[in-house]
């Protein structure tokens, strides 16, 4: 089953964590630490092979993805020599990254976009194609009517105005050219009526939003542990330090909103109510590549009594993300073959802010990852068979 | 269903906030934050009610019950307002808590024991009764070959020399006296072979070891959080500094060591591997009733990048482990109650160092729980049919 | 030598513990840790003894004193049983509050405090009185060219437009009764050249701003901890949590910004170099009096490896700051009496912000407060000679 | 001025890493942050210079100086290019580290020790030698009477058994080589009073012990600064987890025991009371050259309000020490030109447990420093005129 990952945003930290990653792991020179679908619970179920990964994309940068993975390399996100190691397998992916479509309406860019996926799909003799949106936040786009109606989306994206932000653009063309979309970051993606209605015509899933990769993943263990304790949280408050791309795009406050949201989403849902506090974002170039994140947690035992918790993180949120877009990928990709349409709720495991209703704790959405994964591989068979 | 509670070490700080919250939510002056037996999911299942529990029990010292409140009050652990409108009742609770039994021998000292609860029990006309022990931590009690057989255990009790431990001893009577027995704390407690015979004997069930109030209770969701996510863990490290009652027994070495292995435990068992780091208790007087334990876990990532999560826990132990105790008295009364005998591994949610195999992880242990209670008010309704 | 301390802001939390506390260590109920003018190094120096100080104010609101003072016992931050016993003392000093003074011109109102400050003087018999400024953070005024010009200012204050901010206003009626004026909040109060060259005029000292309680202490000493090592602070970022009245007021935008400026200056002025990173501060009402402030200070040390620290800072602001209301009218009141005029940039280790060019480091401050305090003892030997 | 740098332990982490940025600061590679010498107050007053500084040293492991300084180059604690671009320096320096004398007699050995430093002195015509210790410390010694009598010593040192630890007979061969010595360990060193009098005897200086570079260090300001505020320290306990060499020579229950002393006595000093509270050391081989520290500090403010602060130190040992080596063979080198004889206390700014009555707060020590440079300049014009 050779299954390609179109990664959008494949000259990023993310992405190039990951395929740098994936070429050391296929070369026996890394071990799969960090990817949740080489556990034993998840192993041999039938996804696609890391083997079977097949990697292209699309940046609107253009510097070679040796050179990004060097950088990576010099920043202590990757080995350097396992950089070194791999460098003429990343060298050889280079023919598959392509500049972004950029035409004269968005329609138009849907079209070469299609095109070019298709292209990947046939240079190649892909089975499956899954769209991987790793690409800086966005802000929140306006409201705009024809993201509920697929029909008057499809008639504004013929005018010269830009209806659709690009994470939804991307979205549109992944369905359109029959590929699963997954999107790893809190932009809009495939989250708007209209395609949904789409997803569902071209038959293909989409999973997302926003990767969950520390101080969130963290917040989905402890919240559970007070609402099962029957302890009363007073306040939750917290701050995410962080250098790198995606804390420099977050300086744009319409981001950051979007992210901040998606962050605090976590604590009510596992609670049933929503304590005091916030949590901040901020850039500081200095901590590069990492991230450091503080909370403080306020809360209430028995007859009131005021007791307190703080928590910091310290993670490489490259490190922490790539082999979670290896895992999503395999996971779309299945899901698409086992004929799943629309969106997937069951891997909010890796989401922030998963579609649908969900779980808010991590055991539980565990849970149903396992689930999921068996109910594919039977699904899979029966359709084989 | 009128169910008897006898705290050993009754006037300890967990036993008298236990005591006192109990007369507060039944007065309806407190709510039952922190009781997990009140949570939507295990209310109204056939335990016994709030109302429906009787207080009594042994200690060591004699400072009134009342006295014992208002110190508690005083140093923060519960409002000294609450205290001052429950004194008559915990007045009341003062004839019911006997001086420590302690006899020529061992077999003398568990008859004056018997008796205790005896009458305990026929004076409020009790269905059951539950033994808990909430008592200062005991050091680890040299191997003994009488042990391991009831025989030999129950000839040997007849001697001048002791054999058993205060904690275990309390369970043989607790046994005898046909009550179920929690042990809150590390000590043996019911956990010798010969003691486990003893239960199956008089058909009682039992429960334990060392209530899970704090620093192991985050590790109980944070260590399967990186369990789940393939992340791995390379050392953890903890201290735990503590006043009041509990941090000064526990500068005595052997209780110290006890304590420490019961709060490791966890780590390896969710992980499936131990790492580096060790946990520490330090007694700092000036802390009082309060601890703060902090935990620093270094892990590495996809390809093997290295990062680190640090919590801080400035908790109450008094205040978290009180309402368990109510609740722990109310499962084993009910499990009692639904023929239930030998160890109960079901109620592991409340402990450090549960006896039987079980899943390390919070979330898994209150699925089991949730089970257990609703597979008791089945087998008390078929009981009672 | 009979002082007077008047609190603008006398029924806020700084003040009314200050009050209490003051009360109580003139009762022998308290002694007198907190207050730097009671060190060993300062004691005995010729300041006005607590016995000497008589306490008025000002204030918008009027909730008793008593009440005031009774809810910072409920709420921990001073001992409630204090309260109690101090209570009659309370009672008496609310006479000597006042509604704060607002005419139809700000030159009215400014005559109507002038008289209030010569009544307390009068009725008590004051040799001096010192005007502190306790009340809630103002948002930075905008410029206004009277402000650098005292008799363009005069002419102003008469006109029906407020062209002064509270905090300045009230600083102008100090000075022009003859009082030393001290500003214990971020707020413009005497910083304006126009006041400057009026407290010249009335041959008064004035000191501020912003009274160093917390975080921006810990900065002072550790700042220059990191310059005198060579070591280079990469980032430095840092977010306060904070209910209570303050915190509720810095959720005033302008208000926020005022304080946060203060609070970062003393980092650039110990290093000599601004390193990345900002000061956040968040409204948490769940904490009340208390806040936390966490700290992630970067830095790079020999052939630039880079090294981390952070702090939490879990403090009680109106417990820190009291203690320093009552050593700076001790101060100013001495510092009067010797005949200081004008600013007093020696006591810039009470302050974020000092007024002048001084030293940024703690201890620096402190070497400079204890030769000022010793000059003012021989001052003033000779002026009375 | 041609100085001679002779490092005891001299493949070990601090001294590789203060020999690669020796030649890395001299080949323009490196700035030099961390050099305290270097710091505007302090460079160009006399002192030796770099391009003066001529490295041997002894060790009992003999690993090549550059493969040790490859492996710190891996680990992070300098700068993989930099170890590149100086290994021909590094190799060349090679031939003057030794093996460490071992004679049958102690005497033997401090025979064997003087005339080592004397061909390294005659090979590179050196004007002064410094010895500094940064080998592993040792355990405490068991009391020994000739350690208080010079005349007593050395007949003991010619008999077969042993009669000073290794750092103390380093010591004392350093002094009979006319040579200063550094204990930049916690191990005995020159603190025996036998010693003191061999120093004064042969006319040179001696500086010690245990260099402060991190826990240490912090707790060397902010317990001067709660002294300065007058508020009460009540409990203070830390804990210190630590990998490398350093770490594991530690779990050595004697060294363990001696480093820790050292690092509890600043706050005594710096408070003039003992608070509650410990610090601990543990090893924890994962963490490598990096050490994290936790401290807790619990204090009472104003009417005994309980506050609090924590703080997470995360600092390279070996890059903090590496600096302050250099540093102080410049210092001791200057100081015995001028003929300085006997203990250095004004060297106090560089070391945990300082000899001599000394301010326990950095920044006087920081004074004395300047001061102690200061009138090494005039001396040393003095002695060259």
């Amino acid at each position: 089953m050779r299954t390609g990952v179109w990664l959008v945003g494949a000259r990023g930290s993310v992405a190039v964590t990951a395929v740098t990653g994936l070429l050391a792991m296929r070369a026996g020179l890394a071990d799969t630490v960090g990817c949740v679908t080489e556990s034993p619970e998840l192993r041999d179920r039938g996804l696609p092979g890391l083997d079977e990964l097949v990697v292209g994309g699309h940046d609107v940068v253009d510097t070679p993805l040796l050179k990004r993975s060097e950088e990576l390399g010099a920043a202590g996100v990757v080995p350097a020599a396992l950089v070194a190691a791999v460098a003429s397998d990343l060298a050889a992916i280079e023919a598959d990254i392509r500049p972004v479509p950029a035409a004269a309406t968005q329609a138009a860019t849907v079209a070469a976009t299609v095109a070019d996926l298709a292209d990947f799909r046939r240079r190649h003799g892909l089975d499956q194609v899954v769209v991987v949106n790793v690409a800086s936040t966005e802000p929140r786009p306006p409201r705009n009517d024809t993201h509920t109606d697929l029909g008057a989306l499809r008639a504004a994206l013929t005018g010269t105005e830009a209806v659709l932000p690009p994470s939804s653009l991307m979205a549109y063309a992944a369905f359109e050219a029959g590929c699963a979309f997954v999107d790893f970051t809190p932009s809009t993606g495939a989250r708007l009526p209209a395609l949904d209605e789409l997803a569902r015509l071209r038959r293909v899933p989409y999973a997302g939003n926003d990767g969950k990769t520390g101080e969130t993943l963290v917040k989905s263990v402890l919240a559970p542990m007070f609402a099962l304790r029957n302890l009363r949280v007073r306040s939750w408050s917290g701050i995410n330090l962080l250098g790198g791309g995606d804390g420099a795009s977050l300086t744009e406050p319409g981001a950051n909103a979007a992210k901040t949201a998606s962050k605090e989403r976590v604590i009510g849902n596992a609670l049933g109510y929503r304590p005091q506090g916030t949590t901040r974002i901020e850039y500081v170039e200095d901590l590069g590549d990492f991230k450091t994140a503080w909370d403080l947690i306020s809360f209430s035992g028995f007859l009131g009594t005021a007791m307190r918790m703080e928590f910091t993180w310290h993670g490489c949120d490259s490190a922490l993300a790539a082999p979670l877009v290896l895992d999503l990928a395999r996971l779309a990709a299945a899901a698409h073959r086992a004929g799943r349409v629309g969106p997937l709720p069951e891997l909010a495991f890796f989401f922030k802010d998963p579609i649908g209703e969900v779980a808010a704790g991590l055991v539980d959405q565990w849970a149903t990852l396992v689930a999921f994964v068996a109910g594919l591989g039977e699904g899979g068979r029966a359709a084989r068979a």
